[in-house]
């Protein structure tokens, strides 16, 4: 007995659908990494024109009817097969679109583009005056998006929110991330003196020193050209493209090749994911991750489980020293595990250590939880973001550039994204226990630069589901356990004491 | 009065296919610039989809209904104006495309794509055979889309060249072609012996140099980078993105910077053309320019009338001459002059010389007209090659790499776009005869490197009106000329003259 004719019908939509998020997300590849500036105005037509055609094909009411038809066969099939899944995933992603019209849509992707536009413009300048009408337009967009689900929300942030991470409430959100800063704040507060500096990776380092290390390490990891690709943007990302099309970015700073190398290992993470579904899945409606926590789970694997470990730091510290012939202050492995496990609060979220990053993210889902809910203003924004890094994380802000305007995510319309950042931390530690479970060698083989056995474990774990399960179900199957803070906590402690700094 | 409310509405829909449009081109830019080679079926997908978004809404009922309510309007309008001008062409566009089946539409644009990845293989290998079932399917598309026609063009071949050219027949092509050969012909024959080589631009020229030389060139011409990129491509080709956003590509050959010199002030002239349209006809109907020969005449304009003008000689030569430290033969303007207009009948028909170069497309025009109208079959296509390079060129083809393989037109189904560069060809000579009437110090200006009169003179009369009028409209209103090869004829043959080749 074959599929239902419905199912057939909407299951082509959706490969439609599929391909036209992917189209939407190479003209974002493009836009940050090489259309002429000039093009901006006409890209965000693009996009817009792209997000109207989506809105109309995933809102027409023929998918609605299909939808209907196919109930009983639902009932009456197994809900753990992919076909049910893929139902309920198009049935969730219909009634949220239909409640939004097309206009507003078409409305949020031109802001959006054009806000990255002006929002790198006010970076440059660290004015954020000049993006503030921007921003304004951006939070009343979310706001009057959030309208469209009234009563199904607890609040506007949760609306938002949930687009990022299917589920999530920013009640939980808060509860886990009180919980987290309370472990951390005082492990923080005890190390925070130490005299290590980070210094292994200061330069300057020549570009071209920098750019061969990297070309050294991406083969290790998995990365083979015939579908990954390296590129320099201002703001790193990574991600799939279609299958066999993987694209990640970094950039590189003379003065410092952390941002570049451990950038690198994070965008891994992403394109490692993203390109590694079961075929099967592909163009399906959960082949296309909606988790971004559990995405940003799986590139901070690569950073910080990984990258950050003293095994990492045993294989790669000869490397890097012939690499780097402008010098390497380490003097041995077990200084360069040290080093990069210091703890220094700092100013810029991507360039802050593991222990006081998550700080960063508490500051941003605090702050964008109240303006999309109304509760703070765009104008008191900058005020109040120098008033709680000072109250978090006890750094002064120098500059808007510096400060409220240092990631683009809000420019681009992306309200609730933040909190996933540290969601995603408690994953890959929840994770990690998965894996040193399973792989017992997992330490030895890091130490040998043998990632093979991780790539496998994640792969048949992880990556190839997709979006087959939920983030519950899916930490239910591998660790047998709900979203906790509690391994990242006792991971990075253990870490801070592995590395000498907390007794 | 407004404008009606079904013209806005189909304006509104007009300029989301216009922006479907350059999604498309971009994806195809990515495709041949940047994407991982293992991304080439996701790729198809992409724009298989695109293609069917396009066709959905291009042949949605309720256009041919908002259409319909219009007739009685577009009578009483000034049929000059640009409303009225760009419901014709939606009307036309529509009338094409209902036509077509959707399902076809998709099979094309998914046989396209992949169409080319088989042919990048195959020409590597050198191996028709590799190619031949890919080449099969393109043509069995191309009758069956023609077929859809039935009645409306005299032949199925008729219908593919309508694409690239509006209102182009076969018959027409054949008869201005034959017009050409004839005059050609016996000028090449006095002139083929000649003893000057095409040395000038002859290698070794360390990359580095020829990218040094091609990047002090582009400001003059008008290259900003602000809304404008080169990239490297197997296949040099340029075009606009969208507003401000202008791309074109080249190719470098060590021991062959013509190809790289000459390749960029072609596919600068294509970029210019789309880059340059009227604002106020951007995303219109009329702002897409739907004649392949009127941009090739752009580019050829630069190419040829421009670049291997005496005064682009006189201008350019002590520059290279400095710019290409490994030796530049020429050894004064009038020399290198002579070099650029030497006349060897070649294999290749990009690297071919102004003179002989037509005749290549003679021969693939008659050939996919064969193809298509099914007199030749794809087996007996290489060989058909060989035998007309030696009828009509006298060249021995020693493989299929530099035979049959060399383009990729074919492989990516486009049948019919072949003659659009002769007759390009045929139309940059006679507005060329509009410049030097209207700009008597053309020349003079050039040796200057003064290029803004030319580029005014071309926005003013040609690129701001995009595709307002059709090929023919254009001419008669430049030139008060149908379309002829005879100030072609008489170009070709007073260079030869002027260079001393021919007396």
């Amino acid at each position: 007995m074959g599929e239902p004719r419905e199912l057939s019908e909407l299951l082509t939509q959706a490969a439609q659908l599929a391909d036209l998020e992917i189209v939407a997300y190479l003209l974002d590849w493009d836009q940050e990494t090489t259309m002429p500036p000039h093009g901006a105005a006409a890209r965000a037509n693009h996009l817009a024109t792209i997000a109207t055609v989506r809105h109309e094909k995933l809102t027409n009411p023929q998918i609605g009817r299909w939808l209907d038809a196919l109930e009983s066969w639902e009932d009456g099939s197994d809900p753990d097969s992919d076909e049910v899944r893929s139902l309920r995933r198009i049935r969730r992603d219909y009634r949220k679109a239909v409640e939004v019209p097309a206009k507003l849509a078409a409305e949020r992707a031109h802001a959006q583009a054009t806000g990255v536009e002006s929002w790198r413009l006010a970076r440059e300048a660290s004015d954020f005056g000049m993006y503030r009408d921007s921003l304004a337009l951006q939070i009343e967009l979310a706001r009057q998006y959030a309208d469209c689900f009234s009563g199904q929300f607890e609040a506007p942030y949760d609306a938002v929110l949930d687009d990022f991470e299917p589920g999530m409430t920013a009640e939980l959100v808060s509860e886990l991330f009180t919980e987290l800063q309370e472990a951390l704040v005082p492990v923080i507060a005890q190390t925070k003196s130490d005299h290590f500096e980070r210094s292994a990776f200061r330069g300057p380092h020549e570009l071209a020193d920098q750019e061969r290390a990297v070309k050294w390490l991406l083969p290790f990891l998995g990365f083979d050209p015939g579908s990954w690709r390296l590129d320099v943007t201002t703001h790193p990302f990574g991600g799939s493209y279609g299958l066999g099309d993987i694209r990640i970015s970094t950039r590189y700073d003379r003065m410092y090749f952390e941002d570049a190398f451990y950038g690198v290992l994070h965008e891994f993470g992403h394109g490692l994911y993203g390109g590694s579904l079961d075929p099967k899945l592909d163009r399906t409606p959960i082949g296309s991750i909606n988790s971004a926590a559990m995405h940003e789970s799986q590139s901070r694997t690569w950073e910080n489980l990984v990258g950050r470990s003293r095994a990492f730091a045993e294989w790669s510290f000869p490397h890097l020293k012939r690499l780097l012939p402008n010098g390497f202050p380490a003097q041995n492995p077990y200084e360069l595990f040290q080093e990069l496990n210091s703890v220094q609060p700092s100013l810029i979220r991507v360039d802050a250590e593991e222990y006081t990053y998550n700080l960063h993210l508490v500051l941003r889902f605090e702050l964008e939880r109240a303006i999309v809910n109304g509760e703070l203003s765009v104008d008191e924004l900058p005020a109040k973001w120098n008033e709680e890094m000072m109250r978090l994380l006890g750094v002064e802000v120098p500059n808007d550039a510096q400060g409220v305007l240092q990631d683009p995510h809000w420019a681009g319309g992306a309200f609730g994204y933040f909190p996933t950042y540290t969601i995603g931390n408690m994953i890959s530690a929840q994770l990690w226990e998965g894996v040193e479970r399973d792989v017992p060698e997992i330490h030895s083989e890091i130490e040998k630069g043998n990632f093979a056995p991780l790539r496998e474990w994640q792969r048949d774990n992880v990556h190839q589901h997709a979006a087959r399960y939920s983030t519950k179900e899916l930490l239910d199957r591998v660790v047998g356990e709900p979203l906790s803070p509690k391994p990242l906590i006792n991971y990075l402690t253990a870490k801070l004491k592995e590395s000498g700094r907390l007794t």
